[in-house]
């Protein structure tokens, strides 16, 4: 991965979206078609040879490259959804954020027991809503489970929410930043 | 396109989000590894000498195969989103659904005049979001601009807000069920 490309590319917005809160804005990133490329290149790449059969996509943003990944692997893609967005059958994890709680939702027949996933986002903060898109795929009972996030903030200890043997691959990092 | 491998694959769900609207579920289509290929295949091929520079895709289903077609035909993904989620300046267009007022944003900086756009989403309705993201793209006096939806229920008529010359490509179509 050419990471000094794409983190020429990301733009930092301050105070968004609350005061305190430096922004990691990947818009910018996706707009280039080099970037573009370089990302689903590199990361589908990273994944191809691992048996992987269905791409989770965490809403909203995690749809953008986790498709990509999915296409070029071979797999299928799958969205992990706010409530009530998802159209048929959910099931749901709860979980705590900075203020308050969340939920997330997947499709009661969007995995099988047979399945090797992917889980995609763009970001790795505190984990919260990594790990409970991570909770949902184990009430499947699935073979195995890899986690990508584009860029990880690793002051924040998001992957310490995961079991050490589980391949959490982040090729972008900032931390303290 | 092949559209029957691709109609076999999509769920038809009755009265979602509301009662009397049979929703078209695009999720039992993509988690099939087979019909994503047989829709990034087709869809860049069609794409594919065009010149194209940018894909955008409309929030959030919009973003799945959108991000994929540009990926495929080397150009830059842009998201339209709905208010308020955007980090950096916007450019906003209301416009009126069947129950009021919408809005769809842009950031400032997506586009240039240079540009050659393709507009996704999955679904072409009654076409009031397809219309507004039109709208915004005009406004940055880009060169050209292609419409794309996966799916097109004729009998809605969407397709008549656009100019005749407009390309509004849609390979799946349903009339009147």
């Amino acid at each position: 991965m050419n990471s000094e490309l794409i983190k020429s590319h990301l733009r930092s917005i301050p105070d968004f979206p609350k005061p305190g809160i430096l922004f990691r804005d990947v818009t910018t990133v996706f707009k280039d078609k080099d970037c573009l490329k370089e990302l689903a290149d590199s990361l589908s790449s990273y994944y191809k040879d691992k048996g992987i059969t269905k791409v989770l996509g965490i809403e909203s943003r995690g749809f953008i490259l986790g498709s990509i990944i999915a296409s070029r692997i071979g797999a299928g893609f799958i969205p992990v959804r706010k409530p009530g967005k998802l159209p048929s059958e959910v099931i749901r994890q709860e979980y705590t954020k900075e203020y308050g709680a969340d939920t997330v939702e997947i499709h009661k027949d969007a995995l099988s027991p047979d399945d090797v996933v992917l889980i995609h986002d763009d970001l790795l903060a505190t984990g919260g809503t990594m790990r409970a898109a991570y909770e949902l795929c184990q009430k499947f009972n699935i073979r195995k489970i890899y986690i990508n996030c584009i860029i990880e903030l690793t002051d924040l200890k998001g992957r310490e929410l995961f079991p050490k043997e589980v391949d959490v691959y982040c090729p972008i990092t900032y931390e303290g930043e």
